[in-house]
């Protein structure tokens, strides 16, 4: 009986290396790995001839909004932004409304978005001041980690307690899962926002308000507490910071950092031209410290990418001042194209890119090597590329329920083909072919 | 012409060692170091063989309570304490009331002491969210340096953010005054105090409610701000985090810390036998970590010793619950007295206490040589004391307004004999034999 | 038409972790790894039901002996006891006759040993005072790496001088090849090795004449020279120092490691019981320097395992006086069973041994993933082990030409089953079943 | 009865600062410090206003060659030279003929110096491979350190074994003396110069052949030691390495550093113009080590100035191959007056040279306060000088026997003008003006 579907004579990237070789896919898993003429007969075969087949990409960083907040993005049109831009698994955020504090409000978020999913997803729970009982039952549900903010919440929930944080990180030390954390202290921000709300209306002010020092002390803040409780803390957009998190890695705290595309490409002067549709928390940093974070990604400080795809109306987007305008810009469908279009630029290889977008995000949060390989018995989900296509974003031709994005007009090089989950072929070249057949996925009980 | 005074045949005692030696004393300075013989004829001699002579102590954290809240304390009555007790300058704190946070304030609160001092004082101002402004003019205005607090203000000012405090560093940085801050992080104490109150009111709940971490969290974040801002921070009534003290001092980071006897002498099991007498904001520390205090206090990693004078009316020290009690206690009186005791415990050399109690305070605030030394040139205070002398403290003996202790009934060995402040002889064996000719002492201008 | 050989059923191990599948091998090279129904026909297939197939294992620090102390061991005889030990690759040392110190004795001992090898093996350089010139021209002729020692040779070749090995280490930087250091210092041994031959001869003093010292400030010689040319340096047989291996680590010094099974399995105290069989350089540690050694083990300080498998004559090992008997024993055979017996203690997980005995090496040495790895296009060289197979291992069994080890009545837990080099076969249940069909493998030319 | 001197009206400099003071001295001692008005009346009276006192110069690193080597100096002619200049206190080398390696020789050599020396000296013992038991002895004997060469040794003894080294730390442990060591490890260097020897003869190449990693690998070894053996380890004439001196003493090792004049002064590009005659070891470095060096003299990472006076004889000094040419240059004369010009520089203030040179010398090697301070009861060493006079060095015109020189030619601000010994002036303005009465100086038995 003939398999499913064949990958034929595609260039598979590993973090070690790559490789030319086919691959299997029966019954959703990867089934074999070999040369072409070592292959099963099977119902479907693409030739990839020229093409990378890279492990779909994990992207632990998305806002799609639902429930709560709809009209700035919901599960289907944001997860088939996914798709269409390569992801095959996303982990959504947890400041939807209500807010998924409890075991409760996950259950039925994950209920809800049932059938309105292309990819695969796992949901994160909030920690908020005093719901410390409520992170078993969130774990017991499936959560695949938690989030915590330094900062201010979209949804307007009041940043915890440093002596809360320290107790809700001895819990998660226990649970074993991993926390996600938005290092950036509104304990600093806060000043300087008010103090510039009163003199300035420019763009870059957003910069000035949310200084680097902002994210340091975060930072340091959350590697003492890991350090002492012993928890595993992920450090989501970083966009500085990074000789304290080598520092604090040295020390043998279990500190994870990941950065956004954004990050790499755009920096503060680029507020000048783009305005608020740039605005994003942590802001973009001084030239000079984009070429620090360049270094952290490639000598393995930062161990992940995301796309923090975090969704607003354009309306909210474009307000006149800065600071009424919302924080945040969609991402999940441009991330793999940009990403591929620096390493073309040399500033990482691919291999790395593949460690960072793929493996390192599996395995962070413990659903390695389900996800995040391509390795017999894994999940068959595949990002498969053509490094040599290129293309110029165009914001209306996102997915996305809002269509407004700083990479509006940015010239990519590497593009993604075709998106496999579990074995599916849900986008070609940008367009989706299939349903929404993704699943919620949870991580193995004990992590 | 004869001078003043002189000190015959003492064993004067510095940082660097002991030897025997007369002073002379005249006009309020002293004129000349040397053997009896060649010393010039005197008014009056003093001979003080047997005991030891040592520069003034010079107490940098006193809470004299005046004005607003004489009912605990006064000027008269706590520098009259101060005398009794072997110090010659003290460094009052601005949480008297009104707060001393602008120029004005700190003007008229040195006017109004005016008259009422027994012994030389300086003065703080508070930094209080948003006064960025007025620490320039405390400065001028004399300001020794400025309080900081992470903690609740006994007054009851807000915590200033981070944004502000690390903005304030920067403007001391300009000003070249030093900070002392008590590091103990409201952010991180608040959340165990409220869930204690809830279930305990056992006094060792204090120490439970204020856990090592609050301090440390503090700690680090006042490094961190002032490696960056390049200020100096002076960490006031440390009780734990040495070694991320040691660390923030190996990087360069303008920082020094205090400790104060209580915390050296007492753990957390004396909670139980003193209950709220002990209460103290950082608390008491458990045994272990008494013990590396120790080693810090002679590795250098702590500077300063202070008594951390914080009186409060019995009635407030001693409410049923442990959370309505206040927080402080007397200890201006006692230091010298309990810190000689621990010298003949050998817990630390005459040698190290002076250059703890005398020399680095007024180094590290900028008024060295002319306090903290027995140099030519220097004012003429001294702390005379005679190392066999033996007494029970007796609460109802100390000269503070308010007589509560966690002191009272400790055996002392060692006591100041001879209190003398520029030239005169303000105290004798605990007795007070002069009038309050106390000065406001101001640091150079540019520090 | 069929391929070659199929190994059915195993659970494949990689340093990742472990899954079931089959592996299609072709040609000597795995064609295909899966499910064993996606796996094509098969003129050969081995079921491998309950049994682990392992990458096969990386030795890289073996001494044959051959050419010029064929009485120690040669070839045949060694690498008949590598394949029947489950090493599929070995990394022959420099120190033969004549000292294989320029490229023509490099090529020679390679032409001369072609024909002899039952598995894989690579050649290392010798580096010797003032071949600096040479260095490039082995490099050329295939050599896998360089070999310096800090110590005394056999063969007797002086230590060369800190200043040659520093150039020598920028001339590395340049050719790109690692270099394997015997840390232990000479310069430091030698002193205690004469006092102590003038006053005992027990065992035991081997390990005091060779103390921690003479390792520890070779690792940091090494680690000093390393971070300032820029070259790669691979410790062998590390004992301990790992706290500077650590920090040497953390400066971006391209240091790497590796132990034995011997320093993991024995101490000091077993030198009263074995005597000079045990007798090796470094020598066996303290007992809780083997703890150490083996927290290092597991926190990836130490990177690799191999057996410096040192054979000399039964004679030459037992002579009365410790000091004249030869320092070495065999290991190559027994490196496999022990380490999983350790596995089996639960010393390390399966997934680290693999990680450390082929994986590493491979990757260290610039031959990955041609070998240790199980990858598609990979060198089909398997080591394939039964875990819960007994039995005590016994010298006068084992394929060494010179039969006396310190593991003479180990009893192990776990041992190999089948050797694959490149497809063949070549030892079944610890017999040789086929011919010296092993090759000569250089590493890329740029690695 | 009249003190036998006054000192008056000078300007006293200590490391913490400078003060107006009087200073009388009787019976060698200082007996008093104060105001003008309050001293005693003494036969003789010094007016210095204009002047600064500061404390005699501690030189701890001369050698004066007798016995054995006195036509290159001996102890008259150098040590008039040490008075001219400014220096109270040489510590003498014990590489004089016989080597100074046990206690009989020392012994005699202190004889042999008795009543030829202009100021108070000490006498170093030397660590010569296998000497061990000879430490304590020399200790008894009144050693005031050892000294140990990893270069090679003017008198030709071999560099001991790094084994032996460990060995005699331990012993240096337990003795508490400290350890001088020339830490540029001929290990390295000897390789670099045989090499060079061969292709060049131009001075320059005496820089090259001893490279900052000869000396930086010595400071590393010796850290490791003393960090393990607990022992004080001084660097003398430290020219680069500085941050890993900076990382030893932030371990908690006792290690402490010199460094010279000519360090400070001359960089590699000299070698050029000045040729054999700047030949020194180790040697001169490129501009920008020493401005890293004038840091580190700054931050305290080094700890004194010595001359490493080592006069050989102009033929000596001036071979036409530099590597004929003897190494090391006289300086005892002119290291003040040079110091004292980088102080009119403002390249360090004039308290950090009285630190540098005269109190840590003293501390270091436990004779401190007798010698390196002004404080009552400190011998009456002093050197005055006028920070205003200018003046060009002239090699002629130098007590040494031998007068060559680097400096010659180099214009100097600030001399001294009285060099008192115990009360006694020694020398004026450049002239002997007293006779030979330098005393043996030993350090307390217990140090």
């Amino acid at each position: 009986m003939p398999i499913d579907l064949l990958l034929n004579n595609g260039t598979i990237v590993t973090p070690d290396g790559e490789f030319r070789a086919s691959v299997a896919v029966d019954g959703g898993k990867i089934v074999a790995i070999g040369s072409p003429y070592s292959m099963p007969p099977a119902e479907r075969v693409l030739d990839l001839d020229g093409l990378h087949v890279l492990p779909g990409f994990v992207d632990a960083h998305v806002h799609m909004r639902e429930p709560g907040m709809t009209y700035k993005e919901d599960f289907l049109s944001g997860t088939s932004a996914a798709a269409a831009g390569g992801v095959t698994t996303i982990f959504e955020m947890p400041n939807t409304l209500p807010l998924v504090t409890d075991e409760k409000v996950l259950l039925e978020k994950a209920a809800l978005l049932q059938g309105k999913a292309y990819v695969d997803f796992c949901l994160y729970g909030l920690i908020v001041e005093d719901n410390l009982k409520e992170l078993a039952g969130m774990a017991k549900a499936g959560a695949i980690g938690f989030k915590l903010l330094l900062a201010e919440v979209t949804g307007g929930v009041p940043r915890p307690s440093n002596g809360f944080i320290f107790e809700s990180f001895k819990e998660l030390a226990k649970i074993g899962l991993t926390v996600a954390v938005h290092a950036e202290d509104k304990n600093v921000t806060q000043y300087y926002m008010e103090k510039l709300k009163k003199v300035t209306q420019e763009p870059i002010a957003h910069c000035w308000a949310r200084p680097p020092i902002a994210e340091e002390e975060g930072i340091q803040l959350l590697s003492l507490f890991a350090s002492q409780a012993g928890n595993k803390v992920h450090l989501v957009h970083t966009s500085c910071g990074t000789d304290l998190i080598k520092a604090a890695k040295a020390t043998g705290a279990k500190i994870t950092a990941e950065t956004c595309p954004q990050y790499l490409v755009f920096n503060e002067e680029d507020m000048r031209s783009k305005g608020a549709v740039l605005k994003i928390n942590p802001p973009v940093r001084r030239r000079e410290m984009v070429q620090k974070l360049v270094e952290a990604v490639n000598d393995g400080t930062i161990d992940t990418i995301g796309s923090d795809h975090a969704p607003h109306s354009v309306e909210e987007k474009t307000k006149e001042s800065i600071w009424e305008a919302s924080s945040g810009c969609i991402g999940v469908e441009t991330m793999v194209p940009v990403m591929l279009t620096l390493v073309n630029r040399g500033l990482l290889s691919l291999s790395r890119l593949v460690e960072m977008g793929s493996e390192n995000p599996a395995k962070i949060f413990g659903i390695y090597p389900k996800k995040g390989a391509i390795l017999v018995g894994s999940d068959a989900d595949f990002t498969i590329v053509d490094m040599k296509m290129e293309k110029t974003i165009k914001a209306e031709e996102l997915h996305s329920k809002q269509k407004i994005t700083p990479f509006d007009g940015f010239r990519v090089k590497g593009l993604p083909v075709y998106t496999i989950v579990r074995g599916e072929i849900v986008a070609e070249r940008g367009e989706i072919i299939s349903g929404p057949r993704g699943r919620f996925t949870k991580p193995p009980l004990n992590p």
